[in-house]
């Protein structure tokens, strides 16, 4: 039987803490004594209030929590979140109705990006530095939540990081779990005071330069400004950016090698490699073909299509260019870039770097099997062989990721006709990158998308961010037998 | 090093064939008085004289075929037939040049159905019949090539029946190969004699009867028609056909069970219970949708969705009805049924029944798999455990499949810029289907296409046509190596 008291328990101390961080946008709001401030302080005093009273009428229970729990805490607590995380947004008046809200609330939670906001500067000061704070801390939870928070109440964090990352788990890089998180948790911190820093000394202003860092670290792509980074034309900023997007991208256990010298480790990473070899490879033939398909100048041509590949495969979703308005052919590379993701252990969402490698070789050693039937000719992966059962695992999660995206596509066209549209929305939102293809690509948003579209495309948010199984495992018969 | 001289031998063994089964349709030229006659009567000359010369110099070749030389033979034999087979149209000036010629032979013998003719009307008798003999063949080839005719050549027929279907082998129905193929080619005339009666009785004219048997039982789809099935709107013609796609798409082996009064092992039989499931469940959703969307009447939406649902899940591909003109809802679920596919053992295309079945059961099991990680929980298919190694292979074939439509449909906007034409261009041709979307529709056919294109996609039909593995393990230098 599920343990429910110690899930309430645990999701009650989480929605605490959403509460105390919207206090910290609330002295944005502060700050700038704008017009969210009694919004965030009502959403601080509710989201506390209800998280205490969860505290209260939980207290002693078990602290028996086994994979069953972990699999209903972790899926819940990012619906929790996004529900709370709604009530700035509609007190304020931002986003008056629920549907908005909480779709903008589960894009930011989940680092995806997508959009309702029409005038996103007529936001208050302190509703957008929340808005980019679901996006900060959604990375962080996808980095560290399993690894620190849960321990808290004496759950073996790893079992649930194996949940949330069902392919290969990633080098143990300090056999202390709580150590590890707070390593990982000083580098994103850091990556995010270098890049304000940065983009604060490139032009922006320290607002806007913290807002974006926020969203760059998480790979979550929100701006303050309607026009995404385009908005600034400094190469500069734009530079800055797509470092970090490519550093947010990487696996956050390499980072912390890097900071510690051992730069031979990084560059013998077969994932690393990869996906060094996969931007240089887009950036490439896109910077080719901008070349020979537009009047754009070598240098803003190269930057024009390293950004956008950087922001797509990251899944950060940041533009500084529409893509649509390309030649075909361009488009649709950048859109095949929805289906690579960024790397295992870093913010980015989609299939990630790992799994599609593993897939491309196992397709290629399948062809040697078939000649030599009999021979066990095992993919190699970092120069170990990965088990038939992790190959079986991957080409599982591609297999009900293409399943997902399929059927979701044909039921999308009941609400979005318009085939490419609606490949584009749920393609983007199942990969959390941010803008789609047609009517809600990167110069468009999701306004005009019906209710029951945004209620669907946040559930497929949902379902990416938390890597398939951990919700999918939710609806399975065998789940809640016993 | 591979026997080249056995493998010319053979080649020309069946160019010889090839040769005279030109001779078959140069009787029906003859018969016409048409002006096909002399093309029919070049073409086989030239195709029985290089048939024997490469048989007299290649004689004495050692009679020792390894898989190897298996995968070689059976991948050229489809480019050798189709080379050869565009005679006939070039010569009689019906399709001038070689590109589409190629192109419409190469349909043919894949059973895909694609056309660039935009009169088929006016091409005479005796070449319209050549043309639906491509796809008879092509049937007959798949069935019965690498059980019959080249253990004529002492090559264990098995093995290169396992290299052709790749995925779970089928119930062997007969001890002995030749005794099977010879059951499944009788099966096969059967049918298709079966079905030109009950044509010709419900008003075609006996060619027009013939020609659309043959192209039924290959799950081809020519027709002699420009308006394809539409043509004829007697309920009666559509729903034979309607049958005899049914049964073109199904297991020829459960064929011979259901002959031989084993009715209760079809019944039992998973594959068929699932081929006819999703025929089902597709035809009930697009009937209902056609109801609701059209002002069509009870019958005709019934037909109209049940033909389209069987004709494109079999990768028949004939058409009664434009289903780009449906609400897009209803086009996407078509387009999906492109990812279907007859069952194993048939003349079907696609991704065949089985493996979507393998594919779907594995990625349920896979759920409880994460759940209890130290269980063995094997697929079961028609109640036997399914091996790892087979789920592998199933999952690798569904990968390889699906990058190649991917990667191909990327390179295809730069032939065809519109993304939706592009990914049916290239689905149709990969799943040997016929029609696809956009401007290569039901309604529309291949002929605009640029001749790059056109190679390009008759490159496509080969891989579908021989499950990907057989003519791609030729491109791997593991196959070339020692």
């Amino acid at each position: 039987m599920l343990n429910f008291k110690i899930v309430f328990r645990i999701l009650g101390f989480l929605l605490f803490v959403e509460g105390v961080s919207m206090l910290l946008a609330m002295g944005v709001s502060a700050i700038y004594n704008d017009a969210g401030l009694m919004a965030l302080l009502y959403s601080a005093l509710i989201s506390m209030g209800v998280g205490s009273l969860a505290l209260i009428l939980t207290k002693g229970a078990e602290k028996k929590i086994g994979k069953h729990e972990g699999f209903v805490i972790v899926s819940l607590v990012w619906v929790v979140f996004s529900f709370f995380g709604s009530l700035p947004y509609m007190l304020s008046d931002s986003i008056p109705t629920l549907t908005n809200a909480f779709f903008e609330t589960m894009s930011g939670f989940t680092t995806t990006g997508s959009s309702i906001l029409n005038d996103i500067e007529a936001l208050p000061n302190g509703i957008l530095f929340w808005r980019s704070m679901t996006q900060w801390m959604g990375g962080m939870g996808i980095i560290v939540l399993s690894l620190a928070i849960l321990p808290v109440f004496g759950i073996g964090g790893m079992q649930l990081f194996a949940a949330e990352v069902p392919g290969p788990t990633p080098d143990k890089i300090s056999p202390r779990i709580q150590q590890t998180a707070k390593s990982l948790w000083i580098i994103y911190l850091g990556f995010t005071v270098a890049e304000t820093l940065l983009l604060w000394a490139g032009g922006m202003t320290l607002f806007d330069a913290v807002n974006h860092s926020f969203t760059t670290m998480a790979t979550g792509g929100y701006s303050t400004k309607q026009a995404s980074v385009a908005y600034w034309s400094s190469p500069f900023i734009q530079y800055v950016i797509i470092f970090f997007m490519f550093v947010a991208g990487t696996n956050f256990t390499l980072s912390y090698l890097a900071i510690h010298g051992k730069f031979e480790k990084v560059f013998k990473n077969e994932e690393f490699k990869y996906y060094v070899l996969f931007i240089v490879g887009f950036t490439a033939v896109i910077f080719s073909g901008l070349l020979v398909s537009t009047q754009l100048g070598y240098e803003q041509a190269f930057r024009d299509s390293l950004f956008q590949v950087v922001s797509i495969i990251t899944t950060t979703g940041f533009a500084t260019a529409d893509y649509l308005t390309w030649n075909p052919f361009l488009t649709i590379l950048i859109f095949s870039l929805f289906f690579f993701g960024g790397s295992a252990g870093s913010t980015g969402g989609g299939i990630k770097i790992m799994r599609v490698v593993l897939l491309m070789k196992n397709s290629y050693y399948e062809l040697r099997r078939l000649l030599h039937p009999n021979a066990v000719i095992p993919v190699r992966f970092n120069k170990r062989s990965v088990s038939e059962h992790i190959i079986t695992n991957v080409l599982a999660f591609f297999m009900i990721y293409f399943i997902i995206f399929f059927f979701s596509t044909i039921l999308f066209t009941l609400i979005e006709p318009d085939m490419e549209s609606a490949m584009g929305a749920v393609a983007t939102s199942l990969g959390n990158i941010g803008p789609g293809l047609g009517n809600v690509g990167p110069a468009e948003n999701f306004h005009h998308v019906q209710p029951v579209g945004k209620w669907f495309l946040s559930f497929l948010m949902l379902l990416g961010r938390l890597e398939l199984f951990t919700v999918l495992v939710l609806f399975s018969p065998a789940f809640w037998r016993k």
